[in-house]
């Protein structure tokens, strides 16, 4: 069944197959989606085109692209080449990819724009399940997270009615990710996971070991793959 | 009596005299301090201009400028020139100078880079007293801000050791500002309040009433206005 379509949903949109799903996934229940992608320094700035085509494919009524220059300013091996990206992630502990605040300051930056632009949700990809590690990712670090939306903004302090922050895919598997995105029709083809900064995925980085169990245990091939 | 001085703040310098005062406060109890400048498209660039000349003279270690293009994407007074700055605020309910999850951007944006750069705290000059009606102004919102950074961060997960959010001016008049910026040896004239984005202050925006309220009551005058 699908559900009624209602508001306007604000859609963090990074270029990978999670925050993809959230597209697919907000646009199948709001009148309009505004998708906001953001460029602090990433090695892999390839999910960014990914982003602009999803945002197109997706008719998003916009799509707006920050450039938010704090990279070099952050300590992680996602936005400095000299350090490794390699290993640790997946179950044991925090990783090095891990970016110091990435969440809030992309919700907090979402959460400006929502009240500004009269979104009544903002939609994020995040996952708790099958993920890297990350604190920002938890169900409790969301909840604190909308707490304190409510005590930040006008539309929370005088109607009660700050942006709802919604992460549909905090409690799947990467499977269930897989088949969630299948039955909305998200183009995986078009989706950038690869957190190396290559042309092609490295096949080794936790992201691109997330992907590959996640269509592996959704008994399917990965499209932006190579078949053998 | 001196207080001790250890570790290093990350300081919130807009360059108004709320901020300048939390500089050499926090320059007063840390080690080093680090000062954070963000341009987010306000009308009134010059306070930048008055960041740079406080950070030099109080000699911080470092002075971080970040150019953050999202202002026409918030809807403000603040930002936009088509709207009027005058009137409303000072005890009137949220003015149209409130920016939407302003301060919730700069402090997420302070949080990641402290937690990169190692200091303990940070450090800003907001107010909820002689304030403009602000909800991110509050004190209830300054600890829903802290526990989330608890649940953000690798420091706060791992050790219970995020940055701790200093706002020092929180519960003190203007007059009281003035007073305690006045002990710390705050070089009034280099600070700059206006809202409106002229050479001179305006002496009609919420800002410079506040400004000229502190110092009238403080039973001094204001540097930065020529007397008469």
């Amino acid at each position: 069944m699908t559900p009624a379509r209602s508001g306007t949903a604000l859609v963090l949109l990074s270029g990978g197959m999670d925050s993809a799903t959230a597209l697919y996934w907000a646009r199948a229940r709001s009148r309009s989606v505004v998708a906001l992608s953001i460029e602090y320094g990433q090695r892999h700035r390839r999910e960014l085109g990914a982003a602009r085509e999803l945002a197109r494919r997706a008719g998003v009524r916009e799509h707006l692209v920050l450039r938010l220059p704090v990279g070099p300013w952050l300590r992680s091996a996602l936005t400095d080449r000299s350090r490794t990206l390699r290993g640790t992630g997946v179950r044991g502990g925090i990783p090095p990819s891990y970016v110091p605040a990435r969440n809030t300051i992309f919700l907090a930056i979402a959460l400006g724009i929502a009240e500004s632009r009269r979104c009544d949700r903002i939609v994020l990809g995040i996952n708790a399940l099958d993920y890297s590690g990350y604190p920002d990712c938890r169900p409790e670090y969301l909840r604190a997270f909308q707490r304190l939306a409510r005590l930040a903004t006008k539309a929370g302090v005088e109607r009660g009615a700050e942006p709802r922050v919604q992460a549909p895919l905090l409690r799947l598997s990467k499977a269930q990710i897989v088949r969630l995105g299948d039955r909305l029709g998200v183009p995986w083809e078009r989706t950038w996971s690869c957190y190396a900064g290559g042309r092609r995925p490295c096949r080794r980085c936790d992201s691109c070991r997330l992907r590959a169990r996640g269509f592996r245990e959704a008994g399917r091939p990965d499209p932006l793959e190579p078949p053998g």
